[in-house]
């Protein structure tokens, strides 16, 4: 069994993975709020919509301390399967990564170090005005990301943010993409038709229609966007002239990839998609169908993560659809393996999730 | 002419040179803000008491941008002296050095990324009551420090807040060391008397007598510090078990090496601190005689700038006592100058420097 799948052309995958193998990266995980999250039904990323504001922090403090400190336990879902936060902490364990923290825009501050751009926590997009000041959060974090990039042998950014496959399919439907069958959901049941009403919304509030926003990115944040995604957006503009690029995450994270192509395509040349099994095998959404729009040659690993034989529900649940890919997961687990020379497996990984959510139960 | 002055056992100084000659190190500028600074008379670091709020948020701006965005121009002393941030910006465009900007607790933000703490601007010492949380900001620091010093070479760290050797002169005291007459000042007279009035009256106002902190770095923080202090020593002890350290700047850090030594002594090994010539030749104020009570082995270097022949005045009055040090300023060049293997040189520097106060004026 592979550890990691690959999806696109081998020549420019292999290119690619001769890049980073043997290296250790840096891992960044960008964290936002977005009140789009508490529209009921939205978001899986918390046991009700009001404490999805707290996800992104939580997930943070997990992520440092090994446990949360803003709340009880870690996030979980309404039926209470735990944050993808585990399989990333359980990557960052097993390799020698470090983690830098970059605070989009947020509601809960997490009580860990982080890089500040000043971005605010993100109002819902039915309104029109999501994220008040794109561009300064876009031009901060990518200063930062030059200067990261001249120490830095590859970076690996991943994103926590409560309903943000909602925001990432604004954007795309903004900029004229056509995402909505496409786009994923960490309920395991795609609440699609929320997600269109949602959108619709916001299009008749703006004037806007499908497409308008193409080559407008910063507007198609602005109005349909969230706070997390200038940043991560800056940070890949700002690395990705010198050092390559793991965008760790799932359909999301297309939303990425089409500002970046609005704003500098040469660097899609740079990057890769990481994420999980679970996406890939997704029934209900279609992350290669999304990128495809925007450059085929763009290529997609997955971490072969199989959690089908473990002894407790909460993680057997992400075979059944639940949860599926966040924080960085697969990415985290890609570059974790692809650093160690073999000596990183995906049961070693797997092994070290089992005990993670051990300690927490 | 040497560029850089070395004062120390030869074998440490040689040893360390070894370790970090030829590599690219990360810069990081920890700002703050002290309400200390605002008492008249004890800082230049401002035309005047209030605009010393508006000094740290300036200095980083100018160091990113060149130009700075809080206030018209660049910081000046009441006597129209630039800033040091004009010396240090000098040695991040000639040498490929990242910069990376912390903040300890300030009052005026500056409009760049920077990484946060938790900190907030700090209080009057004479109240007794400096720094609210300095155990929070070093825990933050001290986490983002081990982080980073993953995938850095080594740390060249220096500081911008105002009223800052004032803080640490009160640590100092606090803690127990001789350093009334042997602290420095932007001022070209050292206003000694005025700094030991404000810390007679904290001691005062806390019921403590000299030395009775002692052993107990944070509440010599708490009571007599500023929150630039934690956050530096946070990063520093973070840093320093894995990598070299310069200590950019001048009697202040004097302070830092005192807290070190109470928090983890062993970490002293891997520091060395950088300043100017104007610091090491300061008739008014003993760098090494303060570092002798902490580590006699303890080297310092010393960028061996020299404006006397500048043609312009505000950058020759650093020759008659003014400014001296600040924004890591003789660290930076030491730093550029060593890792460039001779392509970095004084006269390059000083040409730069020169530069870039004609384009200020």
């Amino acid at each position: 069994m592979n550890d990691i799948i690959r999806i696109g052309d081998e020549d420019i995958i292999g290119d690619f993975i001769t890049r980073i193998e043997y290296k250790v990266p840096l891992f960044m995980c960008v964290i936002g709020n977005t009140e789009t999250a508490k529209v009921p039904g939205i978001s899986a990323a918390g046991a009700n919509p009001e404490i999805t504001d707290y996800t992104p922090a939580a997930d943070m403090e997990y992520l440092i301390y090994k446990k949360c400190k803003c709340i009880e336990g870690v996030p979980i879902t309404p039926e209470g399967i735990p944050t993808p936060a585990i399989i990333t902490k359980a990557s960052l364990e097993l390799s020698k990564m470090p983690l830098l923290i970059a605070n989009g825009g947020v509601s809960v501050f997490p009580s860990v170090p982080y890089i500040d751009f000043g971005g605010k926590s993100g109002k819902n997009i039915t309104h029109g005005r999501a994220v008040e000041n794109p561009i300064e959060i876009f031009e901060k974090a990518k200063i930062f990301g030059k200067m990261i990039s001249k120490v830095v042998n590859y970076l690996v950014i991943g994103e926590s943010i409560a309903g943000g496959t909602t925001t990432a399919l604004g954007v795309l439907t903004a900029m004229g993409y056509d995402a909505l069958d496409k786009i994923s959901s960490s309920l395991s049941i795609n609440p699609k038709n929320k997600k269109k009403q949602i959108i619709d919304l916001g299009l008749k509030n703006t004037n806007l229609k499908i497409g308008d926003l193409k080559g407008k990115p910063f507007k198609a944040i602005e109005f349909f966007g969230d706070p997390m995604q200038p940043a991560l957006l800056g940070l890949v503009i700002g690395v990705g002239k010198k050092i390559p690029i793991i965008l760790a995450g799932g359909t999301q994270m297309s939303a990425i990839l089409a500002l970046i192509k609005s704003i500098e395509c040469s660097i899609l040349k740079n990057i890769i998609v990481g994420t999980t099994r679970w996406i890939i095998s997704d029934k209900n959404s279609d992350l290669r169908g999304i990128i495809n729009q925007i450059d085929p040659e763009i290529p997609i690993l997955a971490a072969n993560l199989d959690f089908s034989m473990m002894e407790y529900e909460g993680l057997k649940a992400y075979e059944y659809g639940m949860v599926k890919e966040g924080v960085g997961a697969g990415g985290s687990v890609i570059a974790s393996v692809l650093s160690s020379n073999n000596q990183i497996n995906m049961k070693k990984i797997q092994d070290k999730i089992r005990n993670n959510y051990k300690e927490l139960i």
